[in-house]
């Protein structure tokens, strides 16, 4: 992983069977759909990855599973916040051994002002060693507000920090500022937008370079990205705003990764849709909407 | 206002001059544009009405301003949320006397449990009295979860309360627990959803009586209204989808007034996009994104 | 009021009589009582003062009662933290017009980042004109974390910024640094610590230059802040642990300000305990707990 | 682990050595020290264990080290709040099997309304089996209101849940709430109190059977419920009241666990006062603090 990834890293469920356990034989199944989708990495053990409510030993053999599968193909990048630097150095470390390309990081919220982000990070880089992270910089659930100067400064003084996870909201004079101080002489990192992809076309023409977010029609995300980047900003708007109402009601807190993963197992996905608890399926009132607003996007497409 | 109220409440911004005093000049002009648009009632002095900003005698003469002018051809609702009592009748009854037809409350952050909060609005209906009143569930800003058993509960003792401002999110399953709860006995009240509209056609499908919101377009909202309760779901889609972009746009957190005010200037609505400090306008990037959404909402428009 | 001030700013309380209308004739009994035990300054319309339960015209009277009785004897400080500059401004030149010394304002949640936090008092002080304020730091109520490089910038920058009301917790060490930033060129300010005095010692040692809360026994306050400046560290200590446990009961979130106007009515300095609601009284049980506690607080006192 | 549950289970801290690695060798003198000072329980892996900063390996380690040193002479709890119910079972049952007497919940800051809350604990108890466990109701830090009513009906539901762990703050009505129920035909759990033990004495009589609490003195807290249950108020409070200032001062959040660890390490009990990172230790002025607070506690006992 390096500072010139660009394209959509996807960010993965995790799969489980309908009894709760984790799905170690539905990894390559789901893979394969993302690869066929054309994402350009997979980012594994995220929020939406119900990662916390994962066993140590289920995280690692989740990597390994990925890692062995992908083989190399793609880049896999490993969520491993933690409230102890030895628990996510350890996570780390295994996963740069089975074959991730790098880790992502999202701060504690109890870290508040810019010199404590400032240190918290250097902590963290301190801790990881040289293995390249991903700042996630997620306001709106870390609770943690971090200043385009403090990113910028991060940037500055910690090589092994080449990407941000966008999805501060509003972020988009974020992203502006970030290249902006760029342009004045800053190191340029990869920039890929967040939040379920709901601003991806402004994040894009904003300077973005890419998504890394998981909305269950990754092959949106791919082409909007690859549409914008070849200039064709109509083109990519048409689709992004086929799919918005879909990507609108995946925005749900809560509802969200229920709908992901409904349509994830709906196109085949995933086995199944469960959630380990405490976790939650959709009510029939939300399938009949997910399926009308599917049954709507399919028509708009064909008219595209 | 009663319990059969329906249609579109719009959320009334308030217009300031560039100075940064309350333009009360202008009162009418923006009354006349929501007219025009065939909204049902106007709530003024809400969240996204930067009533926090004025004092209390700018706040009682933008309630005069506006019932004066409007002059009982649609009800006003008044915000009159406040730390204390006192104040919150104090304002309530000086709109009652001025023509409001009734008023609007949100809990403190300091409520909780399902008990506090059903003193709360207990002791709120004491301290009101005879005045109907709209029960405000926002909890992503009150950061109070009602249940909706609680909602019922209020509504079973406190005649006064007829009219619930829906804008939990997720909250679809909400309204439909609320209907349910009704048709099981309880007294049916009013619900208007808010968030900006960006599920509207879902809330009315799920039983909700309209929208209570400030979106730039408020003919869009009537009109999705309307043809819902006219049976045409597909239409009612097919205009909420061509504004979908503008409304995800207006709901950023801080930059969603500055879209809201900048489209109403736009349309004449308003003689100032200006805010009172502390407020913000939009940079020339957010202006270019906006006005590329409208232009693509225009051309989507004269398609339909 | 300037940078030198020292000893105890009384937070006063806001009398109310017993069905809640604010007690203007109490006024100068309240006064006289903190007079009559030694505070250098008085601190009206602060978070324990039930200030966002009055309306404007009520906090104008209180300003007016307040500074006419005290008529200069000590300096007034008056709470005008406001969400909008408009309202703060417009009651801080009424204060100083009624003969306040200056203003307190603590900011509001939305600001952050160091950047914003600067930039709010900037905004602050353009608002405030020539009058001196108070920077009140209270993280746990305004949930802003201030790092004390930040303080160290505000007061470089602002020359109307003269006092520190420091009730971060834990923020011994940020006085420290404080102190130690000042040995290093800057602009020295008035320190006082607040948290109901429940550092009060440390506070002290640690370069504070008095107290600026509202503990319901201020010759405590006063008698600790002299004896330390005298130098005499164990009588200071001996008087603040007699009446640790009541400083402690008084701590209690929500009881706090029940318990201070119970032994404030019980030592006459106001005729009624009551609280604008909403509000609360003492339960027998915790009557029966604060004059066990004030009873052994006697007793201990004798033996000093 | 049972309902009649009485006297002082300490919250234990975790030994690491300097360089951050689980100090197994040093838990066996940890448990003698405890045992020494008389205490009736051991309490590990709760929020002053720095047990999120644990891999699961050494979580499991701990467990079995303490366990298998006490051999049963006391009663050993096991704090497994979790994210998952998986990960929450999977430490459960390995603790019982190590010869835990129970386990310890708190709740996530995600349930928020009564429902939700009886029904997280249902689920904890369901996943539990017929493992007793103890409620952790600490608003401050998990966000959770619990009322008393939402106790008593988890009590009366949840046969396994058979002791409170109280702090609340306020919670002393909390309390005697509680006990009222109980005599209105409840069954009756066990309640001991937390948060330092800055409000034992009026805990206890309030009803309390002791307290889980960490304070570094456990001599203090069992002297006191033994004073206290033989009915001597008074000298209880003194007792109390000699270490108030240092229960005060461990209870400035982050400090505290450095303040612990540091008088723990002083008194023989750990041979390393070092948190694991993220953690903090003592500044000089704090360590001059401590001392002198120490010094004071030690005349005073020789006066009592």
């Amino acid at each position: 992983l390096n500072a010139a990834a660009q394209g959509v890293f996807i960010i993965s469920v995790t799969p489980f069977t309908e009894d709760g356990s984790l799905d170690l034989d539905g990894v390559g199944r789901l893979m394969d759909f993302y690869l066929s989708h054309g994402v350009s990495g997979v980012t594994i053990l995220g929020m939406m990855g119900e990662a916390p409510k994962l066993g140590a030993g289920e995280s690692r053999a989740f990597v390994e599973g990925v890692c062995r599968h992908l083989d190399g193909r793609i880049p896999v990048v490993v969520g491993v916040s933690s409230p102890g630097f030895a628990a996510m150095k350890e996570l780390a470390d295994f996963s740069m051994g089975a074959g991730a390309a790098g880790v992502m990081v999202a701060p504690p919220g109890t870290v508040r002002t810019d010199s404590q982000i400032l240190d918290y990070f250097q902590s963290t880089a301190d801790a990881l060693g040289e293995t390249p992270f991903v700042l996630q910089d997620f306001p709106l659930v870390t609770n943690v507000q971090i200043a385009p100067s403090v990113i910028g400064e991060i940037v500055r003084r910690i090589e092994t920090c080449v990407m941000l996870k966008h999805e501060d909201w509003p972020g988009l004079n974020k992203i502006t500022a970030l290249r902006e101080a760029e342009r004045a002489g800053g190191r340029r990192i990869s920039i890929l937008g967040g939040n379920g992809g709901i601003f991806l076309p402004e994040e894009l023409r904003r300077g973005a370079d890419g998504a890394m977010t998981g909305y269950a029609y990754p092959e949106m995300l791919v082409e909007v990205c690859r549409l914008q980047s070849g200039g064709d900003a109509d083109a990519a708007d048409d689709l992004f705003e086929a799919h918005l109402p879909l990507v609108r009601y995946e925005q749900q807190p809560g509802v969200g990764l229920a709908v992901r993963k409904h349509v994830l197992a709906r196109r085949g996905a995933i086995s199944s849709n469960s959630q380990r608890k405490p976790g939650r399926s959709l009510s029939p009132a939300e399938i009949g909407e997910v399926e009308r607003i599917i049954a709507r996007l399919d028509r708009r497409l064909e008219q595209l």
